[in-house]
């Protein structure tokens, strides 16, 4: 489910559990531990728009060069994105969505419509078109029943314990 | 949409917009100015688990109470969290979530499914059950035709011009 090539340490995960050391057992620590912050998951935003080259993801996403090449090199590292060159003399490098990266699309886009509602100001800047035709408008459901999953739908079953 | 008496800038948004000031328009920028740190969003799992109180967020996020401090402060500036004064002599202080940060539960929940995913080693630490008396299996769906929406499943309307 992750990067060909790139895994750490020899398991199948993207090796964001290394940086968790204290705290709550979480998915969710583990989970920010690859994608928690804002540089890298607008770096993935711009590789799932179809930008793969260095100058285009800087100028979109308006990060310096230094962090961009830090933060390209962690995705990379953890499987989220591949590394691939499309040109020999000079090197020249691409990047794609791995697997697991394809499927931090649905947090994007649920990120982006809870800043519509939250924080922009005036019209979506960026609106998408679901495969049915209509506008797209997200909503996390539960697989099973398909009702909207809600703050108040849920209930523990089993809570990671505080190490 | 925000907490009450804690609005910045007199806007009905949670003012994170004020941190982009370059690359592209976007609500997911927008999004991450308000949470798109790692302990920004650790707070807002403990808060919504149901602990309110300063000593025992820090003990099960492992933040340092100097980031913790600066981060419920941001948290409660951009109306995700609200402070309520629970005890006058001392003056003791407990953090609730506003509607705004009870809508952040779902991107939350998502992120735990992909780090039970593609992080975590082992089952998964943390397990709830829906309403409808599954445990939580949650996917982004269209709010029209409930079908599931994937990177695939979008086609862009409009995007975000880059400034």
């Amino acid at each position: 489910m992750t990067a060909d090539g790139q895994r750490t340490g020899g398991g199948q995960r993207t090796g964001g559990e290394r940086d968790k050391t204290v705290g709550r057992d979480c998915s969710i620590a583990g989970a920010l531990g690859v994608v928690g912050e804002k540089w890298s998951l607008l770096v993935l935003r711009e590789v799932l728009l179809g930008e793969r080259r260095f100058d285009q993801i800087a100028r979109n996403t308006g990060a310096s060069r230094d962090i961009l090449a830090a933060r390209l090199r962690g995705l990379v590292e953890r499987g989220v994105l591949a590394r691939r060159q499309y040109e020999q003399r000079p090197p020249r490098d691409e990047y794609v969505p791995t697997q697991a990266g394809r499927e931090l699309a649905p947090i994007l886009l649920a990120l982006m419509d809870w800043g519509d509602r939250h924080v922009t100001e005036g019209p979506p800047p960026t609106r998408f078109e679901h495969d049915c035709g209509a506008e797209l408008e997200p909503e996390l459901a539960c697989r099973h029943c398909h009702a909207r999953v809600t703050a108040g739908s849920t209930r523990l079953l089993r809570l990671g314990s505080v190490g």
